[in-house]
């Protein structure tokens, strides 16, 4: 019966070859608009190839927790799997979403009850679906001007206006801000949403200060809009205080919190979960429903125990602990090999750093030889909503061991050494 | 620094009774439209009461081969965690991608390469991509009437223009689908997709026989439309001899067959796939990218053993053994119980029967007086994209045990006499 794999592949080439479809007839306008990043695709090829990439945003496997991991996943097959591979509802398994508002309690003291809770695939669902429950196309969303790429492109899909707000080095520029909420107010353009990442940024690792915290969230009052935090760094804090997240001082229910596993636990769970008022959460739930149903259940179940029994908070230390050296010895190989006039910043958590090279330098064009020289990051114009800007470049630093990151950053500061000095003796 | 559940809630209380936003302002156009099914809202009061309800469409939990998920899990989180807990590639684990479409060429008999197979989380993501990659609000999109109510809803947030093609025993009515197409033509309005579901179908139970599976290969071919065949519970097969997808007979990439595991190992673990032509494979990865990244590389793993190592071929017998004496005790109660006028499918496998009442009883308000009697069904009426009929409902038979099925029966049978006997007395 069964037809070798050979001839399949003979046979699927045969089928291939035959009178062919016209596929873009078939597609709708918005889907003959998504094209696939060229960047990605360039980086597709270096993650099978000996080049060190510092492009990933990829969590070290090391810091899998997978004993506890195994064993309570014994633990939920052997004494929950009727509710664990059942289909749950759409919000999310009710233990779980329980088990983390204690633990948004707790550790940020923000008062939290389950009904605030809704488990999503990863936060990067949250991302999709508060574009389709926020977004009509021309809406003004606001967003840092460097922010996490893959929120551009969710939201994108809905067709936003996006306002970019600077940064520097305690986050977004809210004075900055106050001025174009105030020209848009004028021009009689509403905001509906501001999306940032609050602490240890993508891509830039800063962190926004306490004070524009509370500013940001009584601008929002001010100006009627919802702030979307993404948080999904701030358990990895190398050095440095604690700050609390923005939601800690939302008392009207203007903050839509995204919380994720992905860093705390692993990635490959798909899970996050979205913290906000009562009546955004139905609304993204009803939406939810049609996309997906509800979110694996097996994972949800994982994840409860993770954080019921503590070992959530057993386990964040030791993943400082492993991530903390990487973090250093990236900052030290810059400091010891980036030529004059590379600036970067100095994150006291999270997963990157963000390096800004003498303007006239593009990072999307030198990737290439950085590659053929041996090393790999992310150019930093796909991270503005108006890719203004060209001379940037992401570095990770939890995915590869120290001394590749050394050897890594090394490769990188001879490029720019070289095309510093190329330009300027041109 | 624990801030104790009760005075949490007292604190959650104060802040939802402040100054209210005006939260509808912040939703968007197609946000403001989704609404909550009120059917839904009545079934969940239900799932906790002692009504036997024939309304679900949840598997048993009985049939989830707990042991074996039980083994395989510790295989892969001992040899495999970096990758099993790591984020994958959009497209899906390429293991499972592999043993996918070698079960699908032996099964089926369709020469399958992994290059035509994605990944979803559950079939459900394949009919919101579906929805996003191809359908311009006012595309025509085919359905069956009644059809899978989840598509519906997915399709409708696209915004197409549905057109029913009505159902017999046989399945989608062929002859009267290419009156349509010919009308349809005529108008000069073109058809992009054409959606069913093949085999046992949700929510009759009916299967669309041989010829009108070549007969509507050959249709699409003539009209130039998409076939979706999406294909959940053809394993579930209790009587009678199999017949193959309608995808075994697509020789252009017309087809875009849509599996699951949710009816063949677990809903929970939220794994469906796509099979289709390249060229479709690749935009649906990009949209995908944007939603959720990829789907959760646990359960991917966890199935990429279970279909590999023989588990799923194994399992299969297993399930129909579990359902077969639920489906003969639901057929024999409709057959010992019914009133005159009553008329239901015999399906072969699956898990529903599709009850037609008497002309002028409406399901829709039936089933309060149902759930007060003690048993629960869906009323027909949102399986139909035009919500055309209202005397036909549905009914489960995997989830709840025989006698129960047959006391539910009985108990329906006696609320829709009680109906009859009170119209024909008018």
């Amino acid at each position: 019966m069964f037809i070798g794999v050979v001839e399949v592949e003979k046979k699927l080439k045969k089928k291939l070859a035959a009178k062919p479809l016209n596929f873009e007839s078939f597609f709708s306008e918005k889907a003959l608009g998504m094209k696939a990043s060229e960047i990605r695709e360039l980086l597709k090829l270096v993650e099978t190839s000996d080049v060190i990439s510092l492009a990933g945003g990829l969590p070290a496997p090391e810091t899998f927790p997978v004993e506890v991991i195994k064993k309570i996943t014994e633990d939920v097959l052997t004494n929950h799997a009727d509710k664990a591979l059942q289909y749950g509802t759409t919000k999310g398994f009710t233990p779980l979403r329980l088990a983390l508002a204690r633990w948004m309690e707790k550790r940020y003291r923000i008062p939290m009850s389950k009904v605030e809770i809704m488990m999503v695939a990863g936060s990067q669902e949250a991302l999709d679906l508060l574009g389709r429950v926020f977004i009509n196309p021309g809406d003004v969303v606001i967003v840092e001007a460097p922010t996490y790429l893959a929120a551009l492109q969710a939201f994108n899909y809905y067709g936003p206006e996006f306002v970019s707000i600077p940064m520097d080095h305690d986050g977004m520029r809210v004075d900055v801000l106050r001025e174009r909420l105030e020209e848009l107010k004028g021009k009689g353009k509403r905001v509906k949403l501001l999306y940032t990442v609050s602490t240890f940024q993508n891509p830039m690792g800063v962190t926004m200060s306490l004070e524009r915290r509370k500013e940001l969230v009584k601008l929002a009052g001010e100006y009627d809009f919802i702030i979307v935090e993404d948080n999904p760094y701030s358990e990895l804090r190398y050095s440095g205080e604690p700050i609390p997240p923005i939601k800690h001082f939302d008392s009207e229910g203007r903050v839509i919190y995204l919380g994720t596993f992905s860093k705390i636990l692993a990635p490959g769970l798909r899970l996050g979960w979205v913290s906000a008022h009562p009546h955004f959460i139905r609304k993204m739930e009803i939406a939810k429903q049609s996309i997906d149903l509800c979110t694996n259940t097996l994972g949800q179940a994982i994840a409860w125990k993770y954080v019921e029994e503590g070992y959530l908070d057993e386990h964040i230390p030791e993943i400082i602990e492993f991530y903390k050296p990487r973090r250093d010895a990236m900052l030290k190989a810059l400091e010891d090999f980036m030529p004059d006039g590379v600036e970067w910043t100095k994150p006291d958590g999270g997963m990157f750093v963000w390096a800004t090279l003498p303007e006239g330098i593009n990072t999307k064009t030198l990737l290439e030889k950085a590659v053929s020289k041996g090393v790999a990051y992310v150019p930093g114009e796909a991270f503005f909503a108006h890719r203004e800007v060209k001379n940037a470049l992401r570095l990770n630093f939890t995915y590869v061991p120290e001394e590749k990151i050394r050897e890594g950053v090394k490769r990188l500061a001879e490029v720019i050494g070289e095309e510093l000095r190329k330009s300027s003796s041109q």
